[in-house]
């Protein structure tokens, strides 16, 4: 939950001045995203959400960000789509932070997925894969599989804080990784961040995605990865091959995987689960005490880094 | 901001399952309110706000507050008005918890009130008095005058770490309070709360009142004297005494004030910045550190004190 920015009355006339949305009519702080504040704004013209970035989107970025909401938008994709202000632009300023005003998207993201979300969010996936197939933005996942070793030579102190020995089974993992990571996977704008809380349901049907501040260039079947990591594992750290199947089988109602993709997803899960580990460490340790937001906890990965390093066939169903 | 429940899927569900409401097709937590969990739930039957009670509601007084708002709506004063689910009830349950819906209320709190609006707002609070009055339900106020030395007791040494020897001169305070409080001004249900991030605008004209959680039967002036201390203040701790004029013009504007209430006004609002002086240092003792919720700065209200202590005649456009 965040809200880092406190906006005053005069801050929000001002920016509304610069579009023709009418008044202000209910203006709330939502406890959403970790990463920005979040506002839901009503006006006389409508319901949006106002996003003002705060620390690790860099703001070079976000004209890829907004540019990819147009496009999605504009392809029929449902997710909050930026609304220009009366000069056409759409990336915006409150109290010298980036800003902007996105569409209020309607649907319930689900705490607890069952099989059938599961499945349901597969297919929300690859659709997003498609929608986003055209889009000439081009970003490079600065958290992809480069970036692990130097991001945890930073880290191996706190590595081995959390649990001793840590460091130095990290360290093997990044191996294996490095040997093994595949280059020549079908590629292009993946969420790299869609997890439960950026999923929206409605019935119980899938409604949209939001939050797509890590949207990048990169393997569709890392994305795959990183949300089978997300969906699949039981509050205990068990592994749930069911919904694994039903997200993998959902995806491909959309979009089939190839050979490759297939033989590649345990390893890249593997990945997957090293990149949010490594962040969530990078947070936990630069966590002030004190601080209004809890960090994440870095062992949840870490039990999700051992479920894959011990290399049951998690995806035999999808072979 | 505070959400300390999290509400799973199937507890939202099973809470609908007991209205005639439809499905959910929205649902944020709310970053407003320190003492309870606040969502936006939207459903197929409209919008509404869902509160779980958290800590220092009483459950016992829940009867009387929602019995209050549901007198307020049926008496045209702008509130979030109950709902009641399909026997009646308005008081439910979420993970053990007292919770209640009751409808959106729109309108923009104002984090800088100017004149104009401290006017609408003392119009607002003479309007709530007066809607209140025949209401049948009866609480006394906890946190009223004869509370307040029993607090104090208990928070001495915390007093002079906040600020060395403040301790005996809040003694004092309260042996002033005590000789000088007045016990026969017009009584009647009062909000107890109103500050500004309790009263909605719309287009700069007084639109509600939420937040009903600490309303009780006491002076409808002490009410008047809570909101002058909370609207008429300068972020630089100066008493803007234009600002507290329009207040009470405005109230007077639906309801006229006694000569026995305007001579009491100044020892009243001395009475008024003591309780949120005492409660905020007790939450500011009883924070952990660590803690989500930053404590309202006690120091806010010993600077209000001290301004009322100096006994300026505040109040003499009043008279």
């Amino acid at each position: 939950m965040a809200v880092y920015t406190d906006i005053s009355d005069a801050e929000l006339e001002a920016f509304l001045g610069d579009f023709d949305l009418g008044r202000p009519v209910a203006f709330k702080g939502v406890a959403e995203g970790v990463e920005n504040s979040n506002f839901m704004l009503e006006t006389e013209g409508g319901r949006f959400f106002l996003t003002v970035y705060e620390r690790r989107v860099d703001a070079g970025d976000l004209p890829f960000f907004l540019g990819l909401l147009q496009w999605l938008g504009e392809h029929d994709f449902p997710s909050a789509i930026p609304v220009a202000d009366r000069t056409g632009r759409t990336l915006k300023a409150i109290r010298g932070k980036p800003a902007a005003l996105v569409t209020f998207l309607t649907g319930l993201s689900v705490r607890r997925p069952s099989v059938a979300h599961c499945r349901q969010a597969g297919a929300g996936l690859a659709w997003l894969h498609q929608a986003a197939e055209a889009y000439p933005g081009r970003r490079r996942n600065s958290l992809g599989q480069a970036a692990w070793r130097p991001m945890f030579e930073r880290l191996t102190g706190e590595a081995n804080t959390l649990k001793p020995g840590l460091a130095a089974t990290i360290a093997s993992d990044l191996d294996l990784l490095e040997a093994h990571w595949p280059s020549d996977l079908p590629e292009g704008i993946i969420h790299a961040d869609f997890f439960p809380d950026n999923v929206f349901f409605t019935g119980g049907a899938f409604a949209g995605a939001i939050d797509f501040y890590f949207a990048a260039w990169d393997a569709f079947a890392y994305d795959l990865a990183v949300a089978l990591n997300a969906w699949c594992f039981e509050p205990d750290g068990s592994f749930n091959v069911t919904a694994a199947r039903a997200l993998i089988d959902g995806y491909e109602q959309k979009r089939t995987l190839t050979e490759a993709e297939k033989a590649a997803l345990p390893l890249l899960a593997h990945g997957a689960a090293m990149r949010f580990f490594l962040t969530r460490l990078n947070d936990w340790r630069a966590t002030p005490a004190g601080s209004l937001v809890r960090p994440k906890d870095p062992l949840e990965y870490e039990r999700k880094l051992a479920v894959h390093r011990a290399g049951v066939s998690l995806f035999s169903a999808a072979a």
